[in-house]
């Protein structure tokens, strides 16, 4: 595509190097915003540089923030007792969507991934392990939920957690894997109708 | 969705604000840069704003340039008897990347669309006229090839533009609404095919 303006051309380029977006939807978003008032480029391009640089993660939790303590953590109606451990802010986001979890969040920032060079020391772990043990002098956590994806690294990430966490005198659960609500036996793979079959649930004593 | 960050939330709300983009592609967007460089977020906001406070149409064709004088017509090597009007900008670059067109172009910047409220004074007709009326002096335009969409507002604005470009003395063309290649008879709609049975080209003479 040969776009003769070199300031067109520059802005594509930025454009596309946005994740799932390529040359032409870029270009047509740059057109679009040149058809638009120029109001509309300023406050998307203040929005982006503003939440860029003054965006903070939350200390306790490495949620992201507006100041250096997160809603979440902020908040008295939440059960500090109980931390869910998740991969990164948009699982956050899913699990907060659910209105199921009343608990505190801890953001990872990723998985151990040994082909990626992701080791335990590049994830908020040792802020974990840190929180849970100092949490006993006053609310004590009683339960750590690992709630990562059921990938190897998720779950090679959820073994290391556990292991780790054994010291500390707290319960140590993982989200149950299994058929999806309104999924069909029949078109489950393997792998997780076995894994549903081994941590099926006791109907009687629940 | 409930984003525990204003900062996020205002990127989310101006980002979505693009076509075709909802909310939920705006936050991963977003969580995009945050996790990226810095300096990532600035190049983006930068080339965006630069484009947008920057940017010049040609005086002669309002085509976007960087300057006042569009490389098309700038170009020694460009045929400048012949103009093709197009629509918009996109149009220009769809025409230009088929190698076919040695001419220069004429932007409109939309259609006649009376339910839009866009009349010929919206457009860049007047411009149009001037310039094949000034050229007459010196390299007189031979040819306008109205290359507009397919559409009811296309063939109003191709009809205008024939009647008002009938008073210079100038052949008025359009381009030729028929089979795509590779298209098959079969499945093209009847307008088409009716259109391109009476639009016949005769081999003979060609």
């Amino acid at each position: 595509m040969n776009i003769p303006s070199k300031l067109i051309e520059d802005a594509v380029t930025e454009i596309s190097r946005l994740p799932g977006i390529g040359k032409k939807t870029a270009l047509r978003l740059a057109l679009h915003l040149l058809k638009q008032n120029e109001v509309h480029t300023e406050a998307l391009t203040l929005a982006l540089s503003k939440m860029r640089q003054e965006i903070q993660y939350c200390k306790t939790c490495h949620n992201i923030s507006d100041s250096d303590q997160c809603t979440i953590c902020a908040s008295m109606r939440r059960d500090k007792t109980v931390i869910c451990v998740v991969e990164d802010i948009r699982d956050v986001l899913a699990i907060e969507n659910t209105n199921q979890f009343q608990g505190t969040y801890h953001v990872l920032g990723g998985v151990i991934s040994p082909i990626q060079g992701i080791g335990p020391e590049e994830l908020t772990i040792e802020s974990l392990l840190e929180r849970v043990k100092k949490s006993s002098e006053d609310e004590p956590v009683q339960e750590v939920i690992l709630a990562l994806s059921g990938t190897m690294e998720g779950d090679t990430t959820s073994f290391y957690l556990a292991k780790r966490l054994k010291e500390n005198n707290v319960k140590v659960s993982t989200i149950a894997r299994g058929i999806p609500v309104g999924g069909e036996l029949e078109y489950t793979d393997e792998v997780t109708l076995g894994r549903s079959i081994m941590t099926r649930i006791n109907y009687s004593t629940e």
